[in-house]
């Protein structure tokens, strides 16, 4: 490339940087000047073409487009995108031995039912019983008692309650931990299921070779005075989708073995499960200061 | 920041990029490894907040609602950013002494009428007269006969034709240079106007400082065989706005020097104007060879 070449463009990108100088909120000044800085490099990086400028502009009016109150293909673009994992990564800084945080996804509601220890949160969705224990500690191992725990899950056709198309609660709840900073409850096993493909972003994942499957994961947000709020998940180890989960969710630390129960085996609370199988999990919970 | 926390970013980015390596297309996974790494770049570099992150969806979904066939928000948002115009500077590289290509706009429409060489194109729009004059050359200095020369601006209100809500055909027009590569029509003296700044673009603007101002412009599409068509604008020299076009299309190379003529001045093809007032202006055009 000449200089003439370059300079014209460098030129250009630093005029429109300098032209949010006048911004009143310095913080906005400062994110649209690195957007304007980065969204330039990108163009200058591919040199891209006038008809990939206007692919573009129809994929994010499509995503607009189909973007309505109960589906949102930005936040699915985010997602696959790994800006959404990335936002989260900036947001929960590395802090010793605390458990690692993962996105939120969008199946989380407000109102879930409060569930006792020990009880279970299936509330008839269908899968696999699913025992679930551990400790909600600080990062020097003290016991955290009374931390929230929420969580919630797809059921084994990949669905949650949201999704079921009627009022049904199912596969969410919330419960404290114990004198100990103990908790167990009963869910199901999680399994995969694809992020809505069937829009732009969908095509997208085609056009690249890429799956829409999640892998299978259960759904934790913690809550204790004091703490940073740890919005995360736990995976099964042994699935095949770990390395190529769609959303860029899965953190190795937070792959836990799931044990399969051959039929028979007691139960760790009596709960008597006739000649069915279950699993067991075990997810030790270390909370960061709030800061 | 810890390593282990830039560690925890870098390899979500690089994860990312992995999970186009399947692209069939090479091209596609170029652009999409780029424009990921770009995004984490952002994203890592101001540290994006989850609410942030919130309201940029939010932006995003507002930009998708407000488009439809004759409303472009997602362009707009290209133009103010500086996309368009940097998309343009990269395909359109610098090349000897060829004149500067600029911005096409939302306003240029197919099935303009043909005038003849020194006819008026501004179809009844109301406007000061301009003459304006030039040849169209290549980069040695040849004249370039026959070059296909397609003008439009908006009138005195600062709005196109296609703006009029009727049928009407105004101040748009094409025509061929003489056998010396030179060309002369009337139009009118082009005028500042606003993009439309109603929108989520529109609240940027004004959050940011920034004015929703164009600098007056007139169009120039210049086709010829042999040659890389131009698409450009030339700009009024004295204009306040030059230094602060909303879509960055202003390069100083395009500004001119519309001159003023006192009224009684006569013309240069002898058109009786009476007592009005009327400018000229010159434009000579360089066209880079065909890639």
């Amino acid at each position: 490339m000449s200089s003439e070449q370059a300079g014209r463009e460098q030129q250009l990108t630093d005029r429109v940087v300098a032209s949010f100088d006048a911004t009143a909120d310095p913080r906005l000044k400062e994110v649209m000047g690195a957007l304007t800085r980065h969204l330039h490099a990108f163009v200058r990086e591919v040199r891209l073409t006038e008809a990939e400028w206007q692919q573009a502009i129809a994929f994010l009016t499509a995503t607009g487009h189909i973007t309505d109150e109960r589906r949102q293909e930005f936040i699915l673009l985010s997602d696959v995108l790994g800006a959404s994992m990335q936002t989260v990564t900036v947001n929960n800084q590395a802090y010793e031995n605390a458990t690692e945080a993962t996105v939120v996804g969008p199946f989380f509601v407000e109102g879930s039912p409060l569930i006792p220890l020990g009880g279970d949160i299936s509330g008839g969705a269908p899968g696999e019983p699913c025992w679930v224990e551990g400790t909600v500690t600080d990062t020097r191992g003290a016991p955290i008692p009374n931390a929230r725990i929420e969580v919630w899950e797809a059921d084994d056709d990949g669905l949650y309650d949201v999704q079921y198309g009627d009022d049904r609660v199912a596969a969410r709840g919330h419960f404290f931990t114990d004198a100990e900073g103990a908790y167990r409850f009963w869910a199901i096993v999680p399994t995969p299921y694809p992020i809505p493909h069937d829009g732009p972003v969908g095509r997208l994942l085609a056009a690249t070779g890429r799956s829409p499957m999640r892998a299978s994961h259960l759904h934790f947000l913690v809550e204790a005075a004091g703490s940073r709020t740890l919005v995360t998940h736990i995976f099964v180890r042994g699935d095949e989708l770990l390395d190529r989960d769609s959303v860029f969710g899965v953190r190795d630390s937070l792959v836990k073995d799931f044990e399969a129960q051959p039929p028979g085996t007691p139960t760790p609370d009596g709960r008597d499960l006739g000649d069915h199988r279950w699993t067991r999990v075990r997810f030790d919970i270390v909370l960061a200061p709030e800061v």
